[in-house]
């Protein structure tokens, strides 16, 4: 069910030919009403794509009733004739919807530098087919529409006090800060207005999406959408619906993880013992970026030696000399000397855990991350070809 | 000759079994004077090697008569052990060369967190051992000793008037900046004083090591020493004695980038137009940091999407739709939009270069680093294994 299962919404996902397999490639939500509340947060990379460039507009005002997403090309650096595709697609949309263009929110994935007259013509054509095709049990033929190198659709739901949230995303490479690499549509049934809706949205995703880092890599068209329809006439309680949205991003954030390019790990870094929430991410943030730590961990190594001098990078509060590292559950260094033996760590399941206490304070953070593997080495240095 | 190629210097590389092959592991260095004249850079991370710590302390007053070196451990990590370790090193050889233990520094490379009593045994011995075969023509044995992953020693030569300058270099991973991870000695018998000393090192580091970015890790023992015995008679016109130094060290930064590990490009990221030389460094760097450009490069992909994504995650003044990117002397992007064909790239040879113009000033900086190879993921996942 996905972003068909709250009230007021319909979906549908379409084969346009934008994908050369032939699968399905252009999604359209629509938000029947009777709010057209939204919220919408992007990505925070100044090289923008013409979709991102489009939709900040577009959700200026807090209102949007569709979003047309595609895979099989980013729209990004294709100049004016890419925003002007952009332009179109929305235009389109708005007409055969019946709203004004500029309540269309437009979403690419793929390829940047892509976008020439045939992608134009493409998603222009499978936007009137997928609109064709809406459908109140569309939800899933949309998530799967939006899939790139996903090996899944990622979907999920949450029920409230008498609402529903919905969502689909995807997202498997170019995992980052400010956003990771993917497009989410999230909707509700929730009756929420637009300056709630933001604030919820962005208290969700600066927990969950933002600490997601799978390698390092800031996209150029990230974007979270949140529709709300408001057709079970129940306004929730905002700590309530802020926390039940914020389960949600966290359940699909796992579900980019370990579908993450090539990984054979997912590693949740998480900093313990420091002066703030900031300094533990920092520290956190700094280890998921070693590739020297994540080599090793694809080879079964818990490397804390890595994890150290990755640490030593930061300007977090901590004296380098009571240091402790927890992998796996045993702690291979403690005050900065080697404690338990490393050979005890088990790193063969693929979930795995690290934690770090600067013993400087009581905030503690995570950041998840992956391993660097030799997949991940080939299917990004084959993507584009 | 490397380090014994200037006058007043002995050297010598022996075997100490610090190395499980029974190849060389221990060096010194001696510098016979009349001088004693020394400046040392180390590693801008807090957590810092035990034989770190103690080389900043023996460096301060500006004198330095000898070094010891050894590979097979980085006695990081090891507590106040492993300090000891290195205090009794710097003693012995103190006691050896007639020289006050504060005259003595100390560097270790290999794995952190490894640095026991069997190994400060070795090290003492292999101290012992290499003050007994010291010659005039050991610079070569010397440089093979410090060899870690590294698969080809390190040195280089060069002759001002009247004077000559002398290294041997180490590194081969974890090379990043605030120097790259790598043990250089350098050895002139020009007569210099410490502070001119000193300002020549910072001035030929920041303008060479510090910008050879090959995995963006930064190690816990990076040293960069400067002997100089003044043996010739000769004191240098200071600018020129920093050039031939720079030159010199900019030798061995492309030794070192040309060996990095598992890497099958070396690639010049250079950013030009940029509002100042800071900003063209940030650019560059970011771009160096992005694995999927480096895995892009590794498949021969001139994929200029991902350095426009990596150029938007900084804060370098540009427009982000009057970019220009050139790959190999192709422009793939002008003004934000694709130009010639990535066809017309030819990324076969190992020497790559990366052009970004910002067209916001008159600044420009290059970073030299690698591209991400299996290799490279398979060295590292199995180094400590």
């Amino acid at each position: 069910m996905t972003v068909t299962a709250p009230k007021g919404f319909r979906a549908a996902g379409v084969p346009a030919g934008l994908k050369s397999t032939g699968a399905r490639d252009v999604a359209v939500v629509v938000n029947d009403g009777p709010s057209a509340a939204a919220a919408a947060v992007f990505t925070s990379n100044r090289c923008k794509a013409n979709p991102v460039l489009w939709s900040e507009r577009a959700i200026a005002d807090g209102t949007a009733s569709a979003i047309v997403l595609n895979s099989g090309g980013a729209n990004c650096y294709t100049g004016s004739f890419g925003f002007q595709t952009t332009h179109e697609t929305a235009e389109l949309a708005g007409e055969l919807f019946g709203v004004s263009a500029v309540d269309v929110l437009v979403c690419s994935t793929g390829l940047i530098g892509t976008g020439d007259e045939t992608f134009r013509q493409r998603v222009l054509e499978g936007t009137r087919a997928a609109a064709g095709a809406l459908s109140g049990g569309g939800g899933q033929d949309a998530a799967e529409a939006i899939m790139t190198t996903d090996t899944v659709a990622k979907t999920a739901v949450r029920e409230g006090a008498g609402y529903t949230i919905g969502a689909m995303a995807k997202g498997a490479g170019m995992l980052a800060p400010g956003l990771a690499t993917m497009l989410v549509v999230i909707t509700t049934d929730a009756d929420v207005e637009p300056p709630a809706l933001d604030g919820a949205l962005r208290a969700a995703t600066a927990a969950t999406f933002d600490r997601l880092d799978s390698d390092g890599c800031m996209s150029t068209n990230d974007t979270v959408a949140l529709l709300a329809s408001g057709a079970s006439g129940v306004t929730p309680e905002p700590g309530e619906f802020t926390r039940l949205l914020t389960d949600l991003c966290h359940d699909l954030a796992g579900q980019l993880q370990r579908d993450a390019e090539g990984a054979s790990h997912d590693v949740d870094i998480t900093t313990t013992g420091a002066a703030s929430e900031a300094e533990a991410l920092e520290v956190s943030r700094a280890v998921s970026r070693s590739n020297l730590f994540k080599a090793a961990i694809f080879g079964n190594d818990p490397n804390w030696g890595r994890v150290l001098a990755a640490a030593g990078t930061t300007n977090a509060a901590f004296d380098p000399h009571d240091l402790d590292v927890t992998i796996n559950g045993v702690m291979v260094c403690k005050a900065g000397t080697p404690h338990e033996p490393a050979e005890s760590v088990d790193l063969t399941p693929r979930a795995t855990t690290v934690l770090i206490d600067l013993h400087a304070g009581d905030a503690s953070a995570t950041i998840r991350t992956n391993d660097l593997t030799h997949a991940y080495v080939h299917e990004n240095s084959a993507y584009s070809s």
